[in-house]
């Protein structure tokens, strides 16, 4: 793996308060919320999904998504939002987001438990959302939930990701982020899956979503990198845990995915010092991480003074 | 990376009795450590760094090292211990041990530190060690500390690898295991520094020791496997931190290790079922763990229920 055959340059999608926000069940005042994609906005990192417009109901967390949105407007961020149906689709646009974002699972068992609707059923329900943002000339990206495996189904053949994305191809959506959405995936799963479908779909633009529940989130995203992704998603301070694995690591922390990119060499156009400090004031606002080895080790850099001479291991 | 690429089977060196318990202040009686000990030749791992032969005072923890590879003797496992000195070297050669391995470090700072001298300096002792061993037919490992970067110094110049290999070349050891000790290794580099060194030492064989201190063990392991390493150190429950980032993550953990491969299509001859089993209760004996994906999220393999019809997202 020389360092010249990898990018140079990639896109880090800042999803904690999408993602992250969505896993807490103690409300986050929007001021707070506020504040966080502020310090977010700070660190050089240029692409966050913000919020999901979603049914207040289903997820109380994101009842301020309008407002939230409303009073980011002026950052210098390039914005994106979750959307699972046309009331919502309506309600961002509204707002002003530019760029929505649709989810279909990849298997009936998951779709029912997130969407309560299979997943052609699920898929259905789509068009009328593509279509109003064509209406309304904003962009509109995919994304595949458990796509490297499901926690109630386990592996996803290839054929089933396959039918999804033609799908959104017949949608006209020709950017999909596929999810590890429990930290199933394994490197050379990521890039046989993605060799596979960069053949099949020529004219689609992938991205990782890739949770450490495994351990194998890194090694996934070197695994995507080998294969010319260029887009990943993360969350400051791993926020946003898996519902099936109490306890367990959530999304990649943005801290660790940008420190091993850096250290590979391949730049994100975030400054790690700053996005430590914001990880940390993240971890202290919501009151714990999610997963974070810079958090806990510090990055490379942070060398130690030089000993004189001790003796430890004799 | 296609599965086929990739070596079939690996050999996972446990290192929990050795580099696991010496990070433990809290004294582990001599019966404790070999029911573990058993434990873990019950998994199917073959290969084990048992114990350090180092001076009583200088780590109490291994004082019992005579009396632990005596009582391990009759299992089916394949033992080494570290030995820093002549000294050490006698003791295990007159338990029985078949398999020395020696330790250098990759940087003076880190050597004065660790063995209270230069790096030269630490080399020379290490000749009549080598003498030793071939009088009485016991083969000899080495290992570099802090290859690929050291918490002093930081990264480490391919070249200064490459001398200590050539010392250990001229004492006729040509197994090296190339230990990330602290954590600092990347992907790329992992890659690099095995490609010049497969090439300038083609006699050589390399095994790496992983720490997982910034998250990126297992994304080195899959570089490693990528340059066609087949021998990996791994500590069961994840068991040896870091003494330069308390409280982060140890060692790479057998179970994830063992994990991540099989899920490659990459056999270690180890059950995968009882090694989480084993690490589990070497978890409860010594009251915690090192960082285990596993004993937080479990295997890939152990699937949900299905559900029938439920809204969480709406």
């Amino acid at each position: 793996m020389p360092t010249d055959s990898l990018p140079k340059q990639v896109e880090i999608w800042e999803v904690a308060p999408r993602d992250g926000f969505q896993a807490e069940e103690t409300w986050i005042p929007t001021e707070t919320k506020l504040e966080i994609i502020r310090e977010l906005a700070s660190t050089g990192l240029k692409s966050m999904e913000i919020t999901s417009f979603v049914h207040p109901k289903a997820i109380p967390q994101l009842k301020d998504a309008d407002e939230v949105v409303s009073q980011a407007g002026d950052l210098n961020l390039k914005l994106r939002a979750l959307v699972p149906n046309v009331r919502g689709a309506e309600r961002a646009i509204n707002v002003g987001i530019k760029k929505l974002k649709l989810m279909l699972s990849a298997t009936d068992s998951h779709s029912l438990s997130n969407a309560n609707a299979t997943a052609r059923d699920a898929q259905q329900k789509l068009w009328p959302i593509a279509d109003l943002a064509a209406k309304h000339g904003v962009s509109v990206g995919g994304s595949v939930s458990v796509a490297f495996g499901c926690p109630y189904e386990g592996k996803v053949p290839l054929e089933r990701i396959a039918a999804i994305l033609t799908r959104y191809q017949e949608m006209d959506v020709h950017e999909v982020s596929l999810a590890d959405t429990t930290g199933m995936a394994n490197p050379v799963q990521v890039s046989q899956m993605l060799r596979y479908l960069n053949q099949e779909f020529p004219e689609m633009r992938f991205s990782l979503h890739l949770h450490n529940t495994r351990g194998m989130a890194l090694a996934n995203a070197v695994a995507a990198l080998q294969e010319g992704v260029l887009d990943f998603d993360s969350s400051i301070a791993g926020l946003g845990g898996c519902p099936y694995a109490p306890g367990a690591s959530g999304n990649i922390a943005s801290e660790d995915l940008v420190h091993a990119f850096h250290e590979m060499g391949v730049d994100t156009g975030a400054n790690l010092e700053r996005l430590i400090e914001v990880a940390k004031n993240v971890r202290d606002r919501i009151g714990h991480d999610g997963g974070s080895y810079m958090l806990q080790a510090g990055p490379n850099s942070a060398l130690h003074q030089k000993p004189v001479s001790q003796s430890k291991l004799g």
